[in-house]
């Protein structure tokens, strides 16, 4: 199992709830057995802080599990390994679909994996139900790195609301630093809101863009581009090139036009090609001047503090609206109050204030 | 009473649980005696609907009111008003101190008047406890619109939270309308999230800048920009012509670096000048041409609708929060476990789950 660091091998880990299709042919009492083999928390942390990619890979089907048996156990196997987490750099990158951004993470990892460094790649797609896994799933786009003895590409959690797979992939990340991974990518779909969750969870957000055909014009959502501490314009390769260039000068120009940022960071500019491997190494370069940067003016440590803070409480929010939103009293007066206020019979406040009375009084 | 809408006479309306000073003085008696003075709900509406300025002027001191027994009869004259909210424009009008939005609301407000509108200004400060009322305050700056008798300013709810606030402007906004407002004027300190809590009560919104001085690279909130339906250069008079026409250019080329708005709208960018008063009627015809095109796809309605129901849902939240927040159990039990998070003792989820297990359990 030394080897199981790839995207076949992780999905083979997947356990609880959703059998894999062998289970489901045997017997309940060769399932028993097999669940018996189950290695404990207390084996699967030392396996994880030990740097084996078997346990690492269980523990994160543990955290992905919707089976609630299996909460308890992933919580002490991430509170064991959290204190562990603190010596990576975390990199998001988003990119609308077709921008190149599964052969940029290849060309780049492995450039990374050819410094020495260990590198994971996780994602965060809550799409990847209807789309059965969107990204991270074209295997062939990540050849090199997938066989990459010092990469570990695991594809999103599935079948979730955002919230729940971006709690998933936080959580990866924590046992994937604690596994000796010092460079941990989060990709995103590019969608959605899936870019504002991958923000809130990485130190540096890079965003891929390419040039022409109206590209600038459409695609990316509205507040992405000031996220970015980087924007990296790539397919910058043959006839492309020209035309990539022009639109760096262009975002530069845009940049400065945006608010300073609380890191002191001023967003670069950059062409890359996963052809020519142009651009790969500036890339690396700026981050670790990111990194210095934000390590001297301690705004790095003081961004994860705020992150964790963050989580915490969006967690917490998301959890009191469940509960709000699931009452059956509510749901139906939800309907009836959403009506009124389309009608202007009701102003808004007022409808909030008819299913707050009935919510704090049951 | 029949000139009662400038700030000052707007202000003597003020009653509830800050009661003017004149009140303190006297009397529970006599307290009584001018509460019975007090018109009833049906009185307030049939005034604001004949579009009396002293009943519109009470009834958004009752709207204000942090005074519980006025919240029934505020509610009463909001529901009463809504059917007569809809034939207005909202334009929101932000940008940071020193920009001239005072100025160019009243060369804008009054450039309306003349073309025979009717123009509420209101306010979203929540700021303006600290300030004592820092915009829409100072009246010199405001001269004319204030003599003005087609015009109504009122300055911000003050003394609450940014929700509290917006939920009053927003309701303040119903009244104005219902009383034959038809263009009503939001401004928006421009500091803090007041921005976004006006931009979801408009249906145009406007940032005003200036140009030169490093203005394009601080100063606005991130975001701000994007969410801009015209961007109008101000001050644009005397040495600063050059530069302002130099800032459109630049400003109109970043526009074209982002997505596309659902509106199907592409923002503009004007100069203008509260002096000379170039520019001031270009504004105009952007908004009426915005009105065209967003009358003709339906986005007019549906934009209302959506505010409509994001003010409902925020509403509800905000309350749900507040009931966790406030729980003194849960205070002590966040501090704690905000502190464990902090020292990687514990994570984010992890924490959330115990404070969520605590609160439900009550």
């Amino acid at each position: 199992m030394k080897n199981s660091n790839s995207k076949t091998s992780a999905l083979s880990e997947k356990e609880g709830v959703a059998a894999p299709e062998i289970l489901k042919t045997k017997s309940a009492a060769a399932i028993q057995g097999l669940r018996k083999k189950q290695p404990s928390a207390e084996e699967l942390i030392s396996g994880i802080l030990a740097g084996n990619i078997t346990s690492l890979s269980r523990a994160i089907t543990l955290i992905e599990s919707t089976n609630i048996n299996h909460l308890a156990k992933a919580n002490t196997i991430i509170n064991a390994c959290l204190p562990y987490s603190k010596k990576s750099i975390r990199i998001g990158i988003t990119g609308v679909p077709g921008v190149g951004k599964s052969t940029f993470i290849e060309a780049f990892g492995t450039y990374l994996t050819g410094l020495g460094k260990k590198v994971a790649v996780l994602a965060v797609d809550p799409s990847s139900t209807i789309s059965h896994g969107s990204i991270l799933g074209d295997k062939t786009r990540m050849e090199e790195l997938v066989k990459d003895k010092n990469a570990y590409i695991r594809p999103s959690a599935s079948g979730e609301t955002l919230g729940g797979v971006a709690r998933k992939t936080r959580e990866s990340i924590t046992l994937c630093e604690a596994a000796g991974f010092d460079t941990v990518i989060i990709e995103t779909v590019g969608v959605g809101q899936s870019e504002t969750a991958v923000h809130s969870m990485v130190d540096f957000f890079l965003l891929l863009k390419i040039s022409g055909a109206g590209d600038e014009l459409q695609g990316i959502k509205r507040g992405i581009m000031e996220m970015a501490d980087a924007i990296v314009i790539n397919k910058a390769d043959g006839e492309n090139i020209a035309k990539a260039r022009a639109a760096k000068v262009e975002f530069n120009r845009a940049l400065h036009l945006f608010p300073a940022k609380n890191s002191g960071w001023n967003p670069k500019v950059m062409t890359s090609s996963s052809i020519t491997k142009e651009g790969i190494e500036e890339v690396w370069k700026t981050i670790t001047e990111y990194l210095k940067l934000t390590s001297d003016n301690n705004y790095f440590e003081v961004k994860r503090q705020e992150q964790n803070q963050y989580w915490m409480m969006e967690t917490i929010e998301e959890q009191l609206k469940n509960d709000f939103y699931n009452n059956p009293t509510i749901q139906k007066l939800l309907i009836e109050n959403k009506k009124a206020v389309q009608n202007n019979e009701l102003s808004p406040f007022a409808a909030a204030t008819v299913l707050l009375e009935h919510y704090f009084k049951k």
